[in-house]
């Protein structure tokens, strides 16, 4: 692989900023990167770690220099580091950024970027629970989807080249309508996340079960979801505010067929009940043919005594 | 470790059969393995690939001599299975179950059992997506909890020798009243599994949104629901029909919180949603130091090119 991009500017540096410079790095897609943090301990971090070939103090000098920006921070402050960098991008130079939602990114940011920038958004369908300057592995982007948000008057030459680094980081690619991909994504995440975080909360909030007991009997099903619902606070309050109306619809949507399968147990309904959950096994096999998921039996989860004590000493 | 029953009949040859049988021979816990399944298919597969020591067509013949006989089966069926095993069970020998519902299955098991034999109801808190035969594997319950509901009455000398058995396999035990049990798994599991199931089905069901979308575009949270919602259909419905009261109250409790997050995201406070957010991170971390869960990202996922395809033709 060649270098795509002489000098990438990461604004942001956590999980994805993070494997996106090591993914660039494996196969030498960038000249230089650079990073910048809000936050000095974040900063710190990141030049500790070797994260890039150099952390600044200062956005503008991030940025400076840069054919490629990328904005790796929670969708809610895009618009406003957009204003920041607006005065130090070159001409001919592309912004893009890894936000979980697009059309509230591209009304925030649109306005800020400069006759001859190009802004291409993109969203890299790859995450995990983790989040900071030391979350960030290589591999993450491997086999997922990045879907890119082009608008009409793109140019092409542009948004081809940022296909091309995604690619070579080891995602699969695609092109998507804003709007669209909002709803796309507020039921193959948001809504989940959601629903998590709810189930979860509910858990730790209840008189007559223990957390103890939550904790200790999880493996029956629970635990799965307080994967989820250990996602970064920040970031997720940002992706329900500005993919609201998709997210309430799915929401909606889901309230509606949990109603319609509690009145089934209710009523001792068996045919209901075992007709739906076996149409939802299909769904699990398709994303396992799509390469989406593991086939492997709970995750490939370690199963041995206390999985988690060999680790619990990192923290 | 030495032998702990000589003769162990299981009825039902599913994962949690599978997985005994193994984990029993891993240790030598059992003198003899024999089972019984209802339909021939899973009988032959199970001689086929050795699943224990023989495999019986009938299931009196199974449990004649055994000194512990465990229903492996759905919730629904284990009266009518007692009814049938009750004429040759021995004087002295324990009868146990591996159901998640214990309430139901002691009131629909225990009155079949004769005078002299124990009765003691179990449920390991282990599982995967996968069911059948081939299904099991030796290591399930290894560092899990499984859970003892033994009635007042019980003879303490019984209720030792199944601990001890499932200590053999790897398990840690703890013994619980059945109302408890089953208040406790509604919250840990079976609430959960409803509302994987029910978001898997509207994403099925949209007319917006393709299935290809949601298929391809999954790794994004959905696909661990996907999991959850491929478990076997007949258990779950089971498990909802015979834990009624405790599964709807929780729903019920899951429904109010979902609504005042829906109505947080209506009016955009993102105090109450990052709020609630954080509170949601601990338990996730009080399940990695109890040794519940991994702590490694994303459960340890593979994170490579196409993961599901390798193992897509073993299907």
């Amino acid at each position: 692989m060649s270098v795509i991009y002489q000098r990438v500017a990461l604004i942001g540096l956590g999980l994805i900023a993070g494997s996106m410079a090591l993914a660039m790095r494996r196969a030498g897609l960038a000249g230089e990167i650079v990073g910048y943090a809000r936050t000095a301990a974040t900063r710190e971090k990141a030049a500790e770690i070797g994260f890039c070939d150099h952390v600044y103090d200062s956005i503008g000098a991030a940025v400076t220099g840069a054919d490629l920006v990328v904005l790796c921070v929670p969708v809610g402050v895009m618009g406003a580091l957009a204003a920041e960098i607006a005065p130090y991008l070159a001409k001919g130079a592309t912004v893009s950024d890894v936000g979980s939602v697009k059309r509230a990114v591209i009304d925030a940011v649109g306005p800020h970027i400069p006759d001859g920038v190009h802004f291409i958004p993109a969203h890299p369908l790859a995450g995990t629970e983790k989040s900071g300057p030391t979350a960030g592995f290589a591999e993450l982007f491997d086999g997922r989807w990045c879907l890119i948000v082009p608008d009409d008057g793109a140019d092409a030459a542009a948004v081809a080249k940022i296909e091309s680094l995604w690619q070579g980081m080891g995602s699969k690619t695609d092109r998507m309508e804003a709007d669209h991909h909002d709803r796309v994504l507020a039921v193959t995440s948001h809504a989940p996340h959601l629903i998590a975080y709810t189930m979860v909360g509910v858990a730790d909030d209840l008189a007559r079960v223990t957390d103890a007991e939550v904790i200790n009997y999880s493996a029956a099903g629970f635990r799965d979801f307080t994967r989820i619902a250990a996602s970064d606070p920040t970031m997720w309050r940002d992706v329900f505010l500005n993919n609201k109306d998709a997210t309430l619809e799915i929401l909606g949507r889901f309230t509606e067929e949990l109603f319609a399968l509690q009145r089934a147990i209710r009523k001792g309904d068996g045919a209901h009940l075992h007709d739906y959950f076996t149409r939802t096994r299909a769904i699990r096999r398709g994303i396992i043919e799509a390469g989406q998921d593991t086939d492997v039996a709970d995750f490939g989860r370690v199963h041995g005594e206390n999985p988690g004590e060999s680790t619990a000493e990192d923290k």
